[in-house]
């Protein structure tokens, strides 16, 4: 809680520090992802997980834009909506994660069916769609705010997976290369608007709340990975299990 | 998927085999912790994640009563409430649970704040929540038919827990004793009403899959107990700490 209203730039500074603490690149699982520690099976698990966030962006985005006053606040918001389903059929985001999961020798089919998702996988996305689609404008933009710290977990992804990984390509890889100038384009964005209507000490406080509860989706989908497929015997009944699948 | 209609009874066969295959008493975090395995601050750890779901079942049972179509059934739903809530101050299975948590060595306030709650359980818990709020009546019945199997687990876990453990008295286990009654009484109901209203093979998968996904809700939250309180390290930013609350 701020219990005094903070100037922009302290805000900015508490919203960092928030990244600083809790954004997933310093989860134990994407630290063993990036430095080439994880068999196929668990990248597969990963990426089959990570697609139902994925996949998920558009609706969590649609429902934001269904709510903004203004053509300009929604011609901003549409970009993502045009970024992760493309303009026309194998482009856009989501299509680009197919490219990483088929890369990897998942079936499109049963990656799309979400059949073999974690169950927390799908309680944490929901959550983050219905926080959007249910809190202040505000809170919403401000949820989107971990796309402050992005760029470096790309970076060190990219670098990392291509590296230590002799199933990865960078044609797999392709969904990354975009984000690296539109997470920045898009946060910057995100960044302003909150910087300027987030007045009073509540507003502050809730935007400041918005990012926590985003790095914890973040975060839980890591630790269900981590759970259910480093250790052996967690996987949890009707979960993807990587040696019927690989 | 069912591709044909069962009777009834190859119904209620079905929904007990999905508790057989799925059912948290299967969960390694259960077993260690019925027993004696577990520390007693992975004990205040499971009391305190477990409250949310407790103090949360009497939204979902007034959700749902807020559907039902008859004073009959609303009349049964109500006493669900009523065991919950109680009928004054200190009494229902809310503030039996908070005498665990208290006979633990967790303050009340601090139980109550879910201040050091796993965000995991609150994506589970709330993923519960709605699924009862937004399904159809017979779903939302028909997930509550975790209670088939929990007079099993009860039973297990007040036997283990005061045996294995000193900290553990049969006072601070006073949740438990009402609920080898209640959660009978209760699912006889449940399962009386979806054997009599699931009749189409579609209605009867929704059902199926409603069991499904509640004990996906219960699993979740003990994968996330075992990974953040089990092995060292993983517990996630913000969530209750033994050492610094014990």
């Amino acid at each position: 809680m701020t219990d005094r209203i903070l100037t922009a730039d302290e805000l900015e500074a508490a919203l960092r520090a928030i990244g600083a603490e809790r954004y997933h690149n310093l989860h134990p699982f994407h630290r063993a992802l990036h430095a080439g520690l994880l068999t196929k099976g668990q990248v597969q698990a990963w990426a089959l997980n990570r697609y139902y966030y994925q996949a998920s962006i558009p609706a969590k985005d649609a429902s934001l834009l269904a709510r903004l006053p203004t053509a300009e606040l929604r011609r901003e918001w549409r970009r993502r909506l045009e970024d992760h389903d493309g303009t026309e059929p194998g482009t856009g985001g989501i299509a680009r994660w197919l490219k990483l999961t088929a890369g990897l020798g998942l079936d499109n089919g049963y990656v799309e069916s979400l059949d073999g998702l974690l169950p927390t996988t799908r309680f944490a996305v929901d959550a983050y769609v219905r926080f959007v689609r249910e809190r202040s404008i505000l809170e919403a933009i401000a949820s989107s705010l971990t796309e402050l710290f992005s760029p470096t977990i790309i970076s060190e992804r990219v670098v990392g997976m291509l590296g230590n990984y002799s199933f990865i390509t960078e044609e797999t890889l392709a969904y990354f290369q975009p984000r690296l100038t539109q997470a920045p384009r898009d946060s910057a964005f995100a960044l302003a608007y909150v910087r300027e209507h987030a007045r009073t000490a509540e507003q502050q406080s809730a935007v400041l709340a918005a990012l926590r509860f985003k790095c914890d989706v973040l975060w839980s989908m890591l630790d269900a990975l981590d759970y259910a497929y480093v250790t052996p015997g967690n996987i949890p009944p009707g979960a993807f299990r990587p040696e019927s699948q690989a």
